[in-house]
């Protein structure tokens, strides 16, 4: 191995039902039956395993997405289905979306603990502070806690989490069996935080995980979001248009780092991008079209409405957005709400355009071509410093990740940009990152 | 088959780190390194499920049951570990419990409606309030909330979860591609709850489980644990030291259900036994006092004064239990408390002597002897009145389960008393019970 391993790519298989286009459960190549079967998700978890992919990743939301009615929802809880894929799978990393706004620590850093030992090293929690008034409601709360104060909240959260994931010094299973001690007076301890939002004593009651923590990774590009991601997050997913935008996160997100203590490869940044893959350019473009002509426009409008906090029902689908509010006024996802809105402005789209660009990816980024070209882009933003790597949000499933790994990633490999083996065992091993040191065992 | 095939057995594989005993992990034929290790609860997982049994079953706790100095703890969740032994096992029941005090209908509900989808039909939910005030001080509490207000909550907290399950018709995803219909209207419907404890709009994000509601089990005995057991449990674990005792039970907690509409037949009540298996009853006293002599005094006086609610350090060993204060004073685990008292008095034992006596089954029945003995107790039980079946604590892992398999389930086989093959695919087939009927899907 040479000293200085070339950088290279990380990918993602971020799994979503029948597809990430919402209209991809109407489409032959798809199985929206198979939502709650299990072998449907060993099936993608093992073609993204043969693909060397770094994880599979799970997004999550404490409510239905949407009103059943017109997508393939009412599948699995990621925790509990990616406990089951751990043992489907041997390499790839295992990420889960898991709220810190209707959850406690306790259960969350354990829940999380557990999936890491579970699977020896290769558990991701994806931190959110959720962003719907429709999970509020299923909580007790008739309106979603304020964006800032969820995410002071997440982070005392993250905080809590850590204590109690190091609350077993690496190691403390002594298993004397002789003395009658299991563990040396000291290597398992209390915590005892006492913050704004949670009081926990402590210890926890699962092992300190192989990974020490695991992968902390963040998904949110607002303000708060970055300033959060610069403190905590080792990897980041974000959604990006284009490469100039892409660019000036990066920059900007790298940049924050060094407040922290933290170096910039600290952190590993992952733009989501739908590939929609064809043998040829036109192929591509055709399969594209096939997926928006079969979108539901109210579905569509529905989700449009919620990303942009403005109920849309009863507009002319073929006139342009109404007037909008700023930023600042959205207590949802900020970052999603300005990228569509600067979207719509910037290319002057009907509403019906919109839902049809947003179809793919909800706002992350769809592109449409051959393998080559989707292995041109993602070197691209690769080299010119937009992205670490990225996460690939197949529009079909199965068909797109399987398309992905036998055509797109072959292509990476010869080019020397990704793996062809996995050389490590554990999620921050496939990262290349460090193993977060834990507390100091006491002296004998 | 016969029209009214015979009364038969149900066991429970209820697992725990080392095993039962409290010593367990000192003992040469256990393996307290593989607490943290899912191979090792893979491999009881199938010795369980090759001895037909009709569940795996995790008790749980929301802090660190003891200070880890001299047991072997800090092993998995039981929702995670329980989805990965789904993957591991084709038939056995997985029975997690979760306590309803600091937790979430909304989560609960999911989760447990998430291991039902992966496992087939396989889940099982072991309802508790918790009862030690470690957990509620991770919970940002200072002292435990009462026990009757924990048992109304766990109420509110059952019927929010069984309003959830339904929220999805069966069959709810009719798939239609061509219409752009998924669920037809009003197959997925919110719940709308406004009660004391709780205020959940759902519908809930997972469809309606294979078993309609995973199995429902409970483990109280007090007054407040029986009436909600005569109201939700499917499924009853219970502590009983005595037959005399155990009949007693048995027929108040039957008699409670016609109150509550049900029959005696919908509730199986399954004691729990901890046995002691030797191939001579001098072998398997010999065993007992092995274990006995492995105990770390120190240990077990601090789990008696935790069942006894009242700090037992410093007393001498060898002398009588202290003045203890009434059932009504409690405010953990009430039934468990009466119990241990119980015993003491009775039998006028020592405190060595009763730390010995809890050794095995912490309150649970301890009994040594053949598999022939063993067998017949079970019998003796199951047909005077006093059982529907069992909860089976090995004292030791995995030697103490693989022993009652390969020695004590071909006896009860033979004599008719316990299936030779699973006849059902779900928890609740393995059980006898009825699958809940679900909301009618609306008209057409």
């Amino acid at each position: 191995m040479p000293a200085h391993p070339p950088r290279q790519f990380h990918l993602n298989a971020f799994l979503m039902n029948a597809g990430h286009h919402d209209a991809a459960w109407r489409h032959p190549r798809t199985q929206p039956e198979r939502v709650t079967d299990l072998t449907y998700f060993q099936e993608l978890a093992r073609t993204a395993e043969r693909g060397r992919l770094d994880s599979l990743f799970l997004a999550d939301g404490l409510t239905l997405w949407s009103n059943a009615r017109h997508n393939a929802v009412g599948g699995f809880e990621p925790l509990t289905l990616l406990s089951a894929l751990a043992v489907a799978t041997e390499h790839i990393g295992l990420i889960a979306t898991v709220s810190t706004t209707f959850n406690e620590p306790y259960h969350v850093a354990r829940k999380f603990a557990s999936l890491d030992h579970l699977s020896g090293g290769r558990a991701g929690w994806n931190i959110v502070t959720s962003g719907n008034v429709a999970e509020a409601r299923n909580f007790g709360l008739d309106e979603h806690p304020d964006h800032a104060l969820r995410y002071e909240r997440a982070a005392e959260f993250v905080d809590v989490a850590r204590l109690l994931w190091d609350s077993w010094t690496d190691g403390a299973p002594v298993v004397d069996r002789a003395r009658g001690v299991y563990t040396e007076e000291g290597a398992v301890a209390p915590v005892g935080h006492r913050g704004a939002h949670f009081r926990v004593d402590g210890p926890l009651n699962v092992q300190r995980p192989p990974q020490g923590h695991p992968l902390l990774v963040q998904a949110g590009s607002s303000e708060d979001g970055r300033e959060f991601a610069a403190r905590y997050a080792e990897a980041v997913f974000t959604a990006q248009q284009t490469l100039a935008d892409g660019q000036t996160f990066y920059k900007d997100l790298k940049s924050r780092l060094a407040r922290h203590g933290r170096r910039p490869d600290e952190v590993r940044i992952l733009p989501g991008i739908c590939p929609v893959i064809g043998a040829t350019e036109a192929e591509a473009r055709a399969l594209e079209a096939e997926l928006t002509a079969l979108q539901v426009p109210e579905y569509g409008l529905q989700q449009l409405s919620g990303m942009l906090g403005t109920d849309l029902t009863g507009l002319p689908l073929d006139g342009p957005l109404p007037e909008l509010p700023g930023e600042s006024a959205i207590n949802g996802n900020k970052s999603r709400f300005t990228l569509v809105a600067d979207l719509a402005r910037r290319e002057r789209l009907t509403i019906r355009e919109l839902i049809a660009r947003l179809g793919g990816g909800r706002g992350h980024r769809v592109f449409a071509g051959t393998p080559e070209q989707i292995a041109d882009q993602l070197e691209e933003w690769f080299t010119s410093g937009a992205a670490d790597g990225f996460n690939i949000m197949p529009p079909h499933l199965p068909g797109g990740l399987e398309d992905f790994v036998d055509h797109v990633v072959p292509l990476l490999q010869r080019r020397g940009l990704f793996r062809t083996e996995y050389v490590g065992r554990t999620l921050r091993d496939h990262y290349g990152l460090e193993r977060p040191a834990g507390r100091s065992a006491p002296a004998a």
